[in-house]
């Protein structure tokens, strides 16, 4: 189902399955979830090349391989028929900016479900029976445990997520706050719950999905109105790590002046064009803040998400995030209600 | 000499050697450097409680000890006519603030020329004969190879700039950018080098203190004026990590657009009222680049900053820095010759 345009029905396409060179395999898609940066990208609130597969957040079976194969993440050689997942690039590990521990960034970058097709590429994104994995792409086989519906969105969301961890550093008996408790938001409130965190607390617009964080971990919320009186009143000025899903200015400024001393807030959200942030570096001087942002993630943090998701799964109801599903051929029908923000995610099933 | 208030002569004030409870001792002021905060505060600057000695790039020797006696960093016995420096502050490492690891925000912290005088703590400061030492100071005996020129700064100071380059993390082989190149900045320079930084650029207003920080190993200058066409032109796209000393916020706003991907911003100079930052969220977010705030540092860092002085010295012109020389009773006039902005450092012999 090829995205040519933003607004403009996907077109069904017939496309002939590749020639594999050496190091690239095919893949079966099993299944793909609808990321919010697909309706970003679908509803024209970011530019993005037409002549494309969306869908990044996909799992499959790998049905070819070329020449004399493909190792996984962990240096084992790789089969037809192994049910797999992979990172949302492919990059080059001896570029400049791979070498400095950004592979997320490395030169030449490749991401499925956002590259323009051209005569070797076409296949190469969720929305779509195939997708051709190129050389440089992080191969993780998936726990039987897992769902189709858990594990899709593991190369995204969870595995940001496990990056931000990372970065927050260890967070035994810490206080962490999960800034928007959307998808990314409840998959932080539960990865940090299980990493040890004394308490979460979630923020949020709304308080339905406030009282639906709570199944994934979070011990207090906060509704945004009531955030500015919390300010003042300082009940969270011991808050050591603040996740930050929402990437709404306002909330990020506030946040901030919940941070207690030596906090830290990671940056996850800000992913769209938007107005500068007011920060005051005396603040962040006196107080030892830190802010971080975050895109993307290292093969590493898909490890610690499936990790994490083969034994969280059983506390939290991660299964139930995606809330509808469809067809490959009704992905117009998919869109519009993953758009309609009542579902966590919409599944799509090839 | 005592301070009274803001923009008002030091009082010569004699006072009683103190009784020294477990745990404390006495020294005999050596030698201490005006920094610029104590410009700030007698100039009116920045708030700062009166009736206290000033003072805190302070170095002395042991004239007595109480009780049981007192140990240095290293755990080794302290003993009378041991040359010291020591911590800016006493703190209480069982305090929740210093076991998160921020000992210098600890509670009931204690910290040297800035504290009002009490009936049991009047001899505080660097700008006096003695000073008192409490428990909870971290004491450090002094290397015979630096002089008093050399030593005085190294708890205040450099003891900062190795804190901002622990935060910055290892340096091998980065591109470093110290903005701002007073005291602090040329130290940064200097210690950077020394780390292993791959190249050093120095920023300021002034060509002369540009043209001098060369002399502290800065391969490269630009001045402010210049630095909107180098963020156009991009030939810093590369700079790994930002040591930020001006505390200008002009200055902190463009250094940021200097980050290449993954660079970290160390904020140490924004000790002083000023008007928010303009940040960009998704700029962070997309670059994978932090913002770190440092106010003074911990025991360590001076460890550090020893280190470093004692053979840095012989690279670097660090002597050089004090220009100027006063006796404690011409207090005063060395004030106006330090606030004058001509001299790195003024020196007090006491």
């Amino acid at each position: 189902m090829v995205f040519i345009d933003a607004n403009t029905p996907f077109s069904p396409t017939i496309i002939d399955l590749p020639q594999l060179k050496e190091g690239e395999l095919l893949v079966r898609n099993h299944y793909a979830t609808i990321c919010a940066s697909d309706l970003h990208t679908f509803y024209g609130r970011r530019k993005s090349c037409g002549h494309s597969i969306l869908g990044h957040e996909i799992i499959g079976t790998i049905t070819a391989l070329a020449g004399k194969g493909v190792l996984d993440y962990f240096g084992n050689p790789l089969k037809k028929g192994d049910k797999i997942t992979w990172s949302v690039y492919a990059y080059d590990p001896q570029s400049p900016t791979s070498r400095k521990g950004f592979p997320q960034k490395s030169e030449a970058l490749y991401k499925y479900g956002h590259e323009q097709m051209n005569e070797a590429y076409k296949l190469n994104g969720g929305f779509s029976s195939h997708c051709h994995l190129r050389e440089g792409t992080t191969i993780f086989k998936l726990p039987y445990s897992l769902t189709e519906k858990e594990a899709a969105p593991l190369n995204c969301t969870h595995a940001t997520i496990a990056g931000a961890l990372r970065l927050a550093g260890n967070l035994k008996g810490k206080n962490v706050l999960v800034n928007g408790v959307g998808m990314l938001g409840l998959s932080a409130c539960a990865m940090a719950k299980e990493k040890g965190a004394a308490q979460v607390w979630a923020q949020d617009l709304h308080p339905d999905k406030l009282a639906f964080s709570k199944s994934f971990g979070a011990d207090h919320t906060i509704l945004f109105k009531d955030l500015e009186s919390k300010i003042l009143t300082k009940p969270y000025g011991k808050i050591d790590i603040i996740i930050e899903t929402s990437g709404v200015p306002e909330a990020m400024e506030k946040c901030i002046q919940l941070l207690g001393i030596g906090g830290t807030m990671i940056l996850v959200g800000a992913v769209f064009p938007q107005r500068d942030l007011l920060v005051n570096a005396e603040h962040l001087v006196r107080n030892l803040l830190t802010i971080k942002g975050l895109h993307n993630y290292i093969p590493q943090d898909l490890a610690s998400a499936i990790d994490f998701l083969s034994t969280a799964k059983r506390k939290y109801p991660f299964e139930s995030l995606v809330g509808k599903e469809f067809a490959l051929e009704e992905l117009d029908s998919a869109f519009e209600a993953g758009n309609e923000g009542r579902y966590y995610r919409v599944g799509i099933k090839p």
